[in-house]
């Protein structure tokens, strides 16, 4: 079943600077990618021959950062900053996640437009809510994506109706949520997910560092998006040295001596992260999860990507949807792009612009070692591609591979109907 | 034929920051607007009712600055700035234009899109080849779209297939095509364009002064769009105190006392207008096409909207493929509200961000000055109109006109399928 060879015109990234094209032959063996070929790969003459004529054939897109319940908001209400965003737009929605039929009506239009994008791969954020969690992952689980979910945690500052009672009750109900689920999916995995340090008590978060190491966890919060949650965060936790170190000081912000494995920890955004904070991401492993529509839509800032992808930093995008208006990583990967240049433009005139290729790589392969070996076509790779068809966007000339991914990314290939096929770990789900 | 009820969802503006939403009628009689009503309008009960159930009607789009022949190369080449990326991407391709067959394929491509799109008017730059020039002008006129179209003066910095023989071949070439097609269109009327300072010597910008007088041609051209280009045109202009200046000192810059109707003046860019710049545009009328994805894609910078709205200048927007990579005004309406918003952040903080309502206005009413009364619904305008079906983008929520308006053009609903009527001048074209 999940052993076939794909023919057409296949294009990934080797590494960050280097994207490989050709027309060729890319062959899946058990859900794996057992090589690329200029010519037909005659030891696996067995396996069924697909011709994609002159189709594109990429990586799928990894999101590193995406909260399925502002979905039904996503593209309204982007006249406000984080803290006031949050409260006037996103607290209001999340607390509707009580009411199970809601949030299976709204979680299944997120998932069926989930399975319909270039995305194969993605870290969600539920909501506080047990029962919206399980129903969240039930239809992720349907759709063939590969995700990690998690049930967030947050006993403090937000509205009576979204803080979970106590830092009790939120731990309970977490290891209830992960003996619920435990042993239930092949493809949904939990992820811990503490909101972010405004929404969680030192409390909390030493449960959550029992939990993490009860259950080796992986970890997704937020980090250094906007100054005045800095500023908050800051007025919070003066014990911490910065930001991140308010994670770490509860060993929830990577570790370079645990397996990662099992232990990877993705941070979203990092616009203002101090030299000592990605020092210590850079230690730990830790991820970043670039949103770049989001900071932008939310008046937060620029990361500086350049210097994070000079440093070998573990980067990848998110779409951040609905602080991004949306789940097109096309759209993140052109998004990545330009806010680099408005970075190089008026913040640091040295910090050369993110090239197609490095975005390209954020968007795939970068994003895509926090779910192991993902997001490339090399030996071992687990198979996840997209067949783009761009013949439907009309041009007159003569152009190469490269210019045709580029292009197909730039005109949002993936919005006007150009995904013909969809695979990941070698099953076909579209 | 022109005169007919549209029942649906109608929004429009009625100022920069006024805009109204409201479920009911607007009557399109002879082409022109002549009122919007949220109850039946008895007097007009004898025109046709169209029934548009519970979709959006707006205003069409109004592209104020797009390269027809940039288009074939869209979404390709990105990682160039202004002055390179001419001498690599643009120029060899507007050259292929001296041949009429290329021309004709790819304008076809191009009129087809723009007719599909959201737009409904557009200035429009074509090359310097006058019988390409006319081939566009054919396939606009058939399009049913309202346009300028210019054939391109140059006739210095840029390759000799591209650039024409002398100052007087230029101005021959212009009287040429302008006789030629003196009362061949409806739709479709002639601009001067000299292409910006650096293509255009002293000599040819005198004899255009003549053309414009001669024949009343609105203009349009580029202004401070990038630093280097800025620092070339004062080498190249010593005489002139700003590079507004240098269009001026030929009389190619509005005018306070001429009739405005016939010479209007639109500029794209002004991203580094110095202050005398910005003075001598609002004393002359002259419009600005705001150009935010091409600004950001060319590095060139983030234009002080906030400033232009606050002083009442006449701005649009403009797409300007192939700097912009799609014609999307769409996607320019939330490119410029996040254009501001990194303005906001990295350089002035007190220049507020562009709100939505003053883009969307900035995309229809604003732009549409430049061709008389078009770009509202408002009794006397010309009716130009989109019927939006924001149904196709599922959600669980109940939405206002508003927000249903904003959803639609943060989630590109023009790109996914979303147009289902397009009106031009009561025309319907889609």
């Amino acid at each position: 079943m999940n052993s076939f060879i794909l023919k057409g015109n296949i294009c990934y990234s080797i590494s960050k600077t280097k994207l490989k094209t050709l027309s060729g032959y890319v062959v899946c063996k058990d859900g794996k990618c057992a090589g690329v070929f200029e010519k037909f790969p005659g030891k696996y003459k067995d396996l069924e021959l697909r011709d994609l004529k002159d189709k594109l054939i990429i990586p799928g897109m990894v999101d590193l950062h995406i909260h399925a319940p502002q979905y039904a908001f996503r593209g309204m209400g982007m006249d406000y900053e984080l803290i006031e965003w949050l409260n006037t737009q996103t607290f209001p929605e999340e607390a509707k996640y009580k009411d199970a039929d809601y949030a299976k009506k709204a979680y299944t239009i997120f998932s069926d437009n989930m399975k319909n994008s270039a995305t194969t791969r993605a870290c969600i954020f539920a909501t506080r809510h047990r029962n919206a969690t399980e129903i969240l992952m039930d239809l992720m689980e349907e759709t063939g994506l590969v995700t990690y979910v998690g049930k967030i945690n947050m006993d403090r500052s937000a509205p009576d109706e979204l803080v979970e009672e106590s830092a009790d009750m939120s731990a309970f109900n977490t290891f209830g949520w992960i003996n619920d689920i435990a042993g239930k999916y092949k493809r949904t995995k939990p992820i811990l997910t503490p909101r972010f340090i405004p929404s969680c008590t030192d409390d909390l978060m030493d449960q959550l560092r029992e939990i993490q190491r009860a259950y080796s966890l992986p970890v997704q919060s937020h980090l250094s998006e906007n100054k005045g949650e800095i500023e908050w965060v800051r007025e919070l936790r003066p014990d911490s040295a910065f930001y991140g170190d308010s994670y770490d000081k509860h060993d929830l912000f990577g570790d370079e001596n645990l397996d990662l494995e099992k232990v990877n920890t993705v941070m979203a955004h990092c616009v203002w992260s101090s030299d000592e904070e990605v020092n210590l991401m850079r230690e730990n492993g830790v991820f970043i999860a670039h949103c770049p529509a989001s900071n932008i839509n939310l008046t937060s800032g620029i990361a500086p990507v350049r210097k994070y992808l000079d440093l070998d930093m573990k980067i990848g995008l998110g779409s951040d949807v609905a602080g991004g208006q949306t789940e097109s990583i096309f759209r993140a990967i052109t998004d990545a792009i330009g806010a680099s240049k408005m970075y190089l433009r008026y913040v640091d005139e040295n910090a050369k612009a993110v090239t197609f290729e490095e975005a390209f790589y954020m968007a795939t392969k970068g994003g895509g070692e926090f779910f192991g070996k993902v997001g490339s076509f090399e030996e071992g790779y687990e198979f996840d591609a997209l067949v783009l068809d761009d013949s439907i966007l009309a041009h007159p000339l003569e152009l190469n591979l490269r210019q045709r991914l580029e292009r197909s990314i730039y005109l949002s290939l993936d919005l006007c109907g150009g995904i013909k096929e969809k695979y990941i770990q070698g099953n076909k789900i579209i």
